[in-house]
């Protein structure tokens, strides 16, 4: 453990690599095994969907060991994932579809999108699948959104590449990869999953809520939401995706959501967070409610051993 | 990083020794060295008050390397410390003066209390200072009590111990060390120091409502409060200890200060959490008011990361 206070401490990032392969049971087990007794690479979670086709896989880490396993795995879905034979309900354009980069510990975004963009050439280097940048590590600004490079999926991209000089890749062949297609890498802040539940059974209502809430409709500039109906319960959510919870914290988009269900005299029954959560998206609500002064991370006892611990291995 | 999911996971407990030396730089510093670069042994916090003349340190980590840590310390404590020479503003009954052990994760409080007997036990033999076990470790009831024990302070207990066979050390020599006096070693929950600062002047208010919260007058079974003067901001202070924050919430707490505060149409300025915290303390409050359902702190990439790390360190 060292002691010296101006020591840098060690980079930490979230990578979300998905996969094209949510059925085959021994494939997944494959891929998930080369995240697994890795030292310094942490996998926080991994769920495959059978609808979907598809596995995503939650990691934590340093990113030199992270990159290495993710070219390991890239290799593995390079042998067992043909795109020619992929169905699935989830658009997507490759075996290796998107990978995703997230400044967790010392690093700032800027210094992700760099990581994204080394590793990127060294992915394409070793594997053969080109490359496209996507959010803050998009090279043109149409690209930062995920959906244009992923119009058309995977069966359209590989036929336009070849004569629209506007799908080609940022690095790579213009070709697709013949049977992994190409992947998606990029940083982005890290993504809730948040639902509020209303109490009645009028899916009128939530649609409503989640039509002020939205940034497509006017509502918060980086809230996604739609209403949806909860037959077994009886009730109603307004299902949303907070993209940045830094500048729109859950309080505010769970308070305004509260708001707009009194115009309807209906209350909230409970909210969700889905997926992984950084500590502080969830301390920065408890700080407002608690209306905290001068309260620091640093006080919570399990964030200050993950700090101590993480210096330690050094 | 071991991946079967039947392996224990490791015990973790906080250790706060308070030693009787808050002035002596030189002395102070070697305590804390014993606590330095100690593998399993993580220094949270240290804290020397010269008024006090005191030195309280929180440490984490599991309860083998923290007992070596802690005999080591004493021993050192006991080369520079003279209870016959000592004063200062807290109360105290040896140059160690009080051990709390307290369970964090994987270790219950029975377990927690089982380990300060053992460790009480080598710690007399290694330091020939006797014990006292205090809270969950008290041997007979009126010993829960801290206050009990350290009734009269050094000075009074080293004379009463020779003839009042009540206040007999639980371990050791009916006499206190020459100079080291004794140490009161107990399990106990973690306490959190929890102030609401209200925006009135009248300090009446603030002892009313602290009047209102303590559990000696009636109020929360496990709060201690009291009322306080903030005279640089013209402001007052519900001041409070929570001993038990599993029992009494802090959101529980604060809404029941901001119900009596409503009373004399005074609003809550602000809150502070004073020194370490436990995460769950925390997200309680954040889950009572965001409505949170099915949330497991298992989402939360940090303390899903120091769980994952924690594993792999065996």
């Amino acid at each position: 453990m060292s002691q010296n206070p101006l020591r840098k401490s060690k980079q930490i990032i979230e990578c979300v690599p998905n996969f094209s392969e949510g059925r085959r049971y021994e494939v997944i087990q494959e891929i998930e095994s080369r995240f697994r007794d890795r030292k310094g690479v942490y996998m926080l979670d991994s769920r495959a969907d059978s609808d979907h086709n598809r596995l995503v896989i939650s990691l934590a880490g340093e990113p030199e060991p992270l990159a290495d396993a993710l070219i390991d795995a890239a290799k593995t879905s390079l042998r067992h994932i043909d795109m020619e034979k992929h169905t699935g309900g989830h658009p997507r354009i490759g075996a290796v579809d998107v990978i995703s980069f997230t400044p967790l510990r010392n690093i700032t975004m800027a210094e992700c999108a760099e990581l994204t963009h080394e590793f990127g050439a060294r992915y394409y280097r070793e594997t053969e699948i080109p490359v496209y940048f996507y959010e803050e590590s998009a090279t043109r600004p149409d690209r930062k959104n995920l959906e244009v490079v992923r119009k058309g999926q995977y069966e359209l991209l590989c036929e336009e590449v070849k004569h629209n000089p506007d799908r080609r890749p940022d690095i790579g062949d213009p070709c697709l990869h013949p049977s992994a297609g190409a992947t998606a890498i990029g940083a982005r802040k890290l993504l809730v999953a948040f639902n509020v539940n209303l109490a009645t059974a009028d899916v009128g209502i939530a649609k409503k809520i989640a039509a002020t809430l939205r940034s497509s409709s006017g509502g918060f500039r980086h809230v996604k939401a739609i209403g949806l109906a909860l037959e077994s319960r009886g009730a109603v959510q307004v299902s949303m995706n907070v993209t940045d919870y830094e500048k729109n914290s859950l309080y505010r988009v769970l308070e305004m959501v509260r708001m707009e269900a009194r115009r309807y005299g209906v209350a909230v029954l409970g909210t969700e967070v889905y997926g992984m959560v950084s500590a502080d998206a969830l301390l920065d609500s408890a700080a407002y409610y608690m209306q905290t002064e001068g309260f620091s991370p640093e006080q919570i006892i399990e964030m200050r051993l993950l700090e101590m611990m993480g210096e330690e291995n050094d």
